[in-house]
């Protein structure tokens, strides 16, 4: 029995206990949710894994990258990054690695952390050939399968990366084609084999596989745009149309999904590919890398990540894919993965602050603040931020002898006008 | 003669002629702007400066705010502070100072920056007594005339806290009042001289002054929220109402303007705020102090600020006011001001991809960095970087043996995408 098995009769699992007193929302309304694929809970039912709800009504989640590269294959640093991560709030991490003993690290960052982690499987397909395109079908489904017998709770499968959105990418005039790491492997897979993507030609295989573990399908977005020119075309379109039936099947054949969407996006096309995809989806949780609302801020992308994210926040965001200063140059430090984590953090609750379900619970945080900062509260100020440690480091750096700040002294705003309202109430 | 009546004779002057070319449009629709006030060139007739055009098909311009405080009072620092501003990139900078010799202070800034510089004329005014509250209408106009004569270009007046949106407050429910400093020293005034803000009451006056030397006015917003609670609420939009109507006056009297914006908002209330000012006040140029859109998060505020900036880009801002991560806790630091310039400027630029007017021009550097992506054109993405030092850097310190980057390395998406086509394409 998989969890949406479940929900579709109406039982409450523990699972969608927990998330809806996590949320603080009625454990039926989550399971009816879940029975139609509007929110996911990725549990393996071979881990142990804190459930978190990923969809309608839940807060919006952050996922953490971690992992190996061909270039630094440093177990232990990858590790502390996933530690680092969940320590620092992200709700569920993946696992990336392409470099090293890829079952090793794994093994070891399923039992490092308690929330959800995901994979990329066709990363060690690849892997186990000289060339990306030696890969086999058989490949890429065992992959899948060691993952899921693992523990993995939820894996990125390109599905709708096919021949259908090669012959349109072809078409277009993209200028960047393909820049997701699994998108290309299979594009290359289907340009040297001529045969269609083993993941959407047998995908009910994969549903198989995946409903055995109760395991989450995140369904790529291989054909997500690389740059702002390429940004709401025709390939993603198509793409966003493949995933859609595929979430159908997916529903039908009780595995739950999300989907992935772009990339990089202008502030002003947001909107369309966010409500493009629900549309197109069904409604089922985004999960969004970025959207990144420029090319030419390489260091920053973690702030245009946070950009776009909270304007697709405004269109109906789910799960944010944290994004570093690195991105686009370098395998993230573990410094890097901090500070990317905490301004998704802050883009999360912004888009919480207007999000039907997490609305009323985000704005009582923000009421609080607003009542410490009136009363010059510091540490209550501290004890509400986001990150307490950087608000109180930043103050102490540069001290004033008044209970203001440093910035006006005596001559603080709140201060002046509350001493002027009171000198004349007691006045009258 | 000022600039504006120029303008409204269909002159072609210096400035406007510069800040055409700067564009890239026709100096005829910018005379046509200046004329009606959809754009502000802000140079006072005593003083050279670089003029730079604020408003309607103009580039987001941003200001880098400098100056001492009461706890913290070196020049030498805010002279650094506005010379390292104008060499990140800022267009005007503003000096805030309210510690030490004010008028040495602004002397030197006026000196050292060969960009637009503004101030805020009531904190001088405010600091020639010895209680806030004891400042004379004199002392107000007198400072206005002071930093006139010495040549500053804008000043910000918060002639929209008059008596009307004091009782506005007296009716809401606002959390935090009052926020804005100007704004505080306005309403303590009024408090406790039961009389008008002079720089309402006798706006005709101001206008007198700023005429003669063509100094443009920035019109305060006061009673801008201090929290996501008080955001677009009735005394904003009193001031809104307000600012407008002395818009309007203002261009009777050929002097130019621009109007200030909230504040903290949340994500979903960017938009009626915006286009709220900008119906209003008859699409004067907007320049915005944020939007925060979030209480929670000091010492990201650069952040917060660079979100909500955005956001409001959608909907028609001009003139960003760069945030610094020391916003609401400590007097910012020379680093600070670094980081919240280039991160505005992030901003600033997502919304130019945009804008009608900088759009072409800012698809140009996003285009070019795509191609050089795609090219794995190291040393031109660096250049063609918002900081290119900053990214360099990142990816220096994770080197790759491959000419990709660290994150992918062989696997790099865009080398296994390119190398498959040429493949097929040589087969074919």
């Amino acid at each position: 029995m998989t969890l949406m098995e479940d929900a579709k009769k109406g039982i409450v699992t523990p699972s969608i206990e927990t998330v809806a007193k996590t949320e603080g929302i009625d454990p039926e309304t989550v399971c009816s949710c879940v029975a139609k694929g509007l929110i996911a809970i990725p549990v393996n039912n071979r881990r142990e894994t804190l459930p978190i709800g990923i969809g309608k009504y839940m807060s919006t989640k952050i996922n953490a990258n971690v992992g190996t590269s061909r270039d630094y294959v440093d177990i232990d640093a990858e590790i502390k990054k996933a530690k680092a991560a969940e320590a620092f709030g992200a709700h569920a991490v993946m696992d990336l690695s392409t470099g090293g003993n890829l079952d090793e690290i794994r093994t070891r960052i399923l039992k490092s952390v308690n929330i959800p982690v995901g994979t990329v499987p066709i990363y060690q397909a690849a892997a186990s050939r000289k060339v990306v395109v030696e890969m086999t079908s058989d490949d890429m489904f065992n992959a899948v399968r060691k993952h899921a017998e693992q523990g993995v709770d939820f894996v990125t499968v390109h599905a709708g990366v096919n021949l259908n959105s090669l012959e349109r990418l072809r078409q277009s005039d993209r200028i960047m084609n393909v820049v997701s790491r699994g998108g290309s492997f299979t594009l290359a897979w289907m340009l040297h084999n001529g045969e269609d993507n083993p993941f959407y030609a047998e995908f009910d295989y994969l549903l198989e596989i995946a409903k055995e573990y109760d395991m989450t399908l995140s369904l790529g977005d291989g054909m997500r745009p690389g740059c702002i020119a390429d940004a709401s075309d025709r390939p993603k379109f198509m793409e966003f149309i493949t995933l859609g039936e595929l979430v159908k099947r997916a529903r039908a054949a009780n595995v739950q999904t999300f989907v992935e969407g772009p990339g990089h996006v202008p502030l002003n096309e947001i909107e369309l590919s966010v409500r493009g995809m629900k549309e197109l989806c069904n409604g089922a949780p985004l999960y969004l890398l970025g959207p990144l609302v420029t090319d030419i801020a390489p260091g920053f992308d973690h702030i245009t990540g946070a950009i776009g994210g909270a304007v697709a926040g405004m269109h109906g965001t789910d799960f944010l894919c944290m994004v570093t200063p690195s991105e686009h140059l370098a395998l993230p430090t573990l410094e890097d993965i901090k500070e990317g984590l905490l301004v998704t953090k802050v883009a999360a609750h912004t888009i919480d602050l207007i999000k039907e379900g997490p609305r009323e619970r985000a704005w009582e945080k923000d009421l609080a603040m607003a009542y410490a900062r009136r009363d010059l509260d510091w540490e209550k100020q501290f004890e509400l931020a986001i990150d307490g440690n950087r608000a109180r480091k930043i103050r102490d750096a540069r001290k004033t002898e008044s209970d203001t700040c440093s910035m006006c002294g005596e001559l603080c705003a709140l201060k002046i006008v509350k001493e002027a309202f009171e000198k004349k109430n007691s006045e009258e």
